[in-house]
């Protein structure tokens, strides 16, 4: 299958040959410069990783290179399918060579972020349980007649850190879409990353069935195993495989900060009224946490606590678990992916035996399942960009039209979870207001989740009257405090520069709309995003008078 | 248990006697009248029913009869807890006494809708598959302590249609969240209604576990069974039984027009695409259908359809399914509700024995299980109040404010669902103006759900920049046309009294925002809600000109 230029023969090295043990594969090696003629622009491409692991570097880079080499910027563009985000060195430098047409269903990094806002980018923000399984509906090719073999995807590159007998490959640090992507491809590429232990035993791998044909997940706790330890690979689909000793680019964890620990410090008293009202086992349900120094500080802030025996049910596992996986409180976590920093990946294989009993790494439809989430009563825990007085969160497009990154497994997390949780401060600086961003607006300037405790009496009414909020999420903290109440959110979460303002809105609004009899949630539209505006046009969300 | 004036000795009907295989609640029977000094200002109390069937009718109307006799109007007020609604002769009647203090977690009618838009009833709007475990996890009562006996709720009135040996009963033409309420009830009245047939085996019936007890759902297609047929009932907590002849209150469905026959018209077209492409099998998917004319027509129209052996996993099924089923289409048809007019009901009931192979009632708890909803493949069909540009529909709050009637199912089954459908006219009459209000907007003025197809390149673009929308939502349809891609919602399903002031909201916000670098989703938040201003000031959404 391959044309000539690829045949060039490539000499395995004791490394690679130690990883692979089917040997008809090892035919297959080249160098990756030698496929990139293969490539055509227009082309749907899925790549392995999660949440910048366990990506492949060499045939993103030399396909990168050999745009950069012949000027065929913005002339070889693809559509790139990962199940989240990739290593910065190689997508980025796709971005920034305009190679990038369509990318699902989640990214991180300025130069892809910057090509999605200026319209050059089409870019199809998904729940991370939902797109492997909208990749192999065919809801990404609509426009394909599915290839020459009727898949998906032309190509799927993917990371192994070991190759079965029967063709199939362990990943690395995460699993993400992989199986769905070799599923949906034409062509498969196989890089085997030598420089990474072999993860072998590390993963529970399910296959992805379509309806009618789906089977319950039989999950019942985060340890359990209902799968293989590799990822099926037709091996007839198998073209190349390239062997890399390029580690995953992760940095460094975002370092916690006095407010991270003041939001974790609200939680984990809240999480220690709920066990003694006995809403909650003593040693909490499985958890989930995103990503970022609140997340890190909760996680440490649990080591210190009096919380035992805890199971983690998540996304992504960041270093502050190793600590707590050391400490001998947690009993056992399961995600999707590892994102370690560096020097805790290092820590990590050193004492890879301690640690790989307590760890499962798990398909993204798995870990992120709705069904395992809500039968397992999870903890979610997520960060938004904002949150209105009524509990609305946007977690995705700043001031309505900006994509970040996308919503990736929060709402998978905070729709199922037992007790659903967003932690944000309470006000982030502009450039000339130290707080001219609130994070607690009037009415969010986009939706993606929204409360759903209204009625929890908790924390004290301010007013006499009852009001609703919604649906997704139990409780918004910030290093002001926590509320599981959407009003309360104003006196207990807002910073104390917006609380009057705020307050301000909602009386006017309540009133306005008492007398309309439309008071299930005051708003005054007119408004509604007068602090949105009031930033685009002067820098601060600190407005002179509500109108 | 029962005070002395309950005690009156109340002679068994013949009628209730064949109903009633445990004697000793026989022992229980009582008239509604004398239970009413037993209930206390303040209490929570749980009904049976779900859409308007199944509902308790006794008890509830005599506790209103002794309010209006005694003058007790919001001095008697309870914490409602229903799956869904009521009968309207029994809640409305309570709502006007002002009897309903909270309520959760939906409600249909203008007296309750009033209490809650002015204040007087605290309503918590909530998924209904999250309802009942909600409430078993003590969300609904923090406040308490749980009652005498740590039960959530002092009281569960329910209807049965039998009760069998063991104290189980069997319920009507609703299951709702009867099992959990049940559950979580210190105090039960059993009222026996002996005007309806026994619904013995027509039901699925779940207990409801908690994490980390629970279990995975083995449902694998519509008709599976996993459970018995009846509820379980403590005999210890029966307090009495009250036998009624009263029938659910149901009204007729809401006719078809010629707009809800275009919609279906043009869903049906879609779903023969659909299969045409290879992305559902010839009999589709189990469809889930909401409450109203759209979806009465969608049925009906299937009916005439060329599509056979169809399955439904639904919520609520209304008439038209009857026809479906006698047309020997339908295979199989399950749901938490049977919301028949009274002539469809009396149908019901004379074919019995034809229809009751083919159906199969379950918890509300089941049949909205996120889990089984995604493992169906369930194509999912809603009616919203309004849908914005990028595909973010309003399912509950006028305005922004006005709550109606809760948000129901529709997201449980819009968020899992394979095909995630909205259908709504594309403009509705104001009080001024034929097409004064618009259902597609610039920006929702309450979020509930969102698109998810962003990318599909089905119709063609408008514009050469991509655009993004987003998560719940695959398909918009109204009478216009059906789009399954963000933008081309106004040139498909708008109005044409509205498509061009859209699209010059779209092109001006493009404009803006692509100069801000932030293009994902194109708004002008100054105007977002200009429309629904301009409604509320004048009385219809046509804007003279964008600011």
């Amino acid at each position: 299958m391959l044309p000539s230029r690829a045949c060039q023969s490539v000499q395995a090295s004791a490394a690679l040959r130690s990883r692979v043990a089917r040997q008809s594969y090892l035919r297959k090696l080249v160098k990756p410069q030698d496929l990139v003629h293969q490539f055509k622009d227009g082309q749907y491409i899925g790549w392995s990783g999660f949440t910048g692991v366990g990506y492949p570097k060499e045939t993103p880079l030399a396909l990168a290179e050999h745009v950069e080499a012949n000027n065929l910027q913005g002339k070889l563009r693809f559509s790139l399918f990962v199940g989240a985000s990739t290593g910065p060195e190689v997508e980025e430098r796709w971005a920034r060579n305009k190679m990038i047409a369509r990318r699902s269903p989640h990214q991180v990094g300025k130069a892809i972020a910057k090509g999605i806002n200026n319209g050059e980018i089409d870019f199809a923000d998904k729940h991370l349980s939902m797109f492997p399984q909208d990749l192999t509906y065919g809801y990404y090719s609509l426009d394909r007649k599915g290839g020459e073999n009727g898949k998906m995807l032309d190509w799927a590159i993917v990371e192994a850190t070991e190759i079965l007998e029967d063709g199939s490959i362990v990943p690395g640090a995460s699993v993400g879409a992989t199986p769905e992507i070799l599923q949906s491809a034409e062509k498969i590429i196989i890089e085997v990353n030598t420089s990474l232990p072999s993860f072998r035993g590390l993963h529970d791998i399910q296959q992805s069935f379509q309806p009618p044909h789906r089977q319950p997940y039989l999950i019942t706790k985060p340890s359990d195993r209902i799968g293989g330890i590799s990822v099926p690979v037709d091996p007839a689909r198998v073209v190349a495989i390239v062997e890399t000793n390029k580690p995953d680019n992760t940095g460094q964890n975002a370092p916690e900060t006095a407010d991270s620990k003041r939001i974790a410090e609200h939680l984990i008293e809240f999480f220690e009224d709920e066990v003694a009202c006995g809403r909650m086992p003593t040693n909490l349900h499985p958890l989930q946490s995103g990503i970022g120094n609140v997340a890190n500080s909760i996680i440490s802030g649990l080591k210190e606590s009096k919380f035992e025996r805890l199971q983690v049910w998540t996304e992504v596992l960041q270093d502050s678990f190793l600590p707590l996986l050391h400490s001998g409180k947690l009993d056992f976590a399961t995600a999707t992916s590892i994102r370690f920093s560096p020097e805790c990946f290092a820590e990590f294989y050193r004492d890879w035996d301690k640690y790989k009993e307590k760890l499962l790494l798990r398909p993204q439809q798995t870990a992120n399942s709705p069904e395992i989430i809500r039968r397992l009563g999870v903890i979610g825990m997520n960060t938004p960009l904002e949150v209105d007085i009524y509990a609305h969160a946007n977690s995705t497009n700043a001031l309505g039209s900006r994509m970040l990154n996308g919503i990736g497994g929060s709402a998978d997390f905070l729709r199922n979870a037992k007790l659903s949780v967003m932690h944000t401060p309470s006000s982030r600086p502009s450039k000339t207001d130290p707080t001219g961003i609130s994070c607690i607006v009037p009415f969010a300037s986009h939706v993606d989740q929204s409360m759903s405790r209204s009625s929890g009496l908790r924390i004290r009414r301010l007013t006499p009257y009852t009001l609703a909020a919604e649906h997704d999420l139990d409780v918004i903290v910030t290093e002001q405090g926590l509320a599981d109440r959407a009003l309360v959110i104003i006196e207990k979460c807002a910073h104390p520069d917006y609380r009057e303002q705020l307050k301000e809105y909602y009386d006017r609004a309540l009133y306005e709309c008492l007398k309309k009899g439309a008071g299930h949630e005051p708003h005054m539209l007119r408004n509604a995003f007068k602090m949105h505006v009031n930033f685009e046009q002067h820098g601060t969300m600190k407005v002179d008078r509500w109108d």
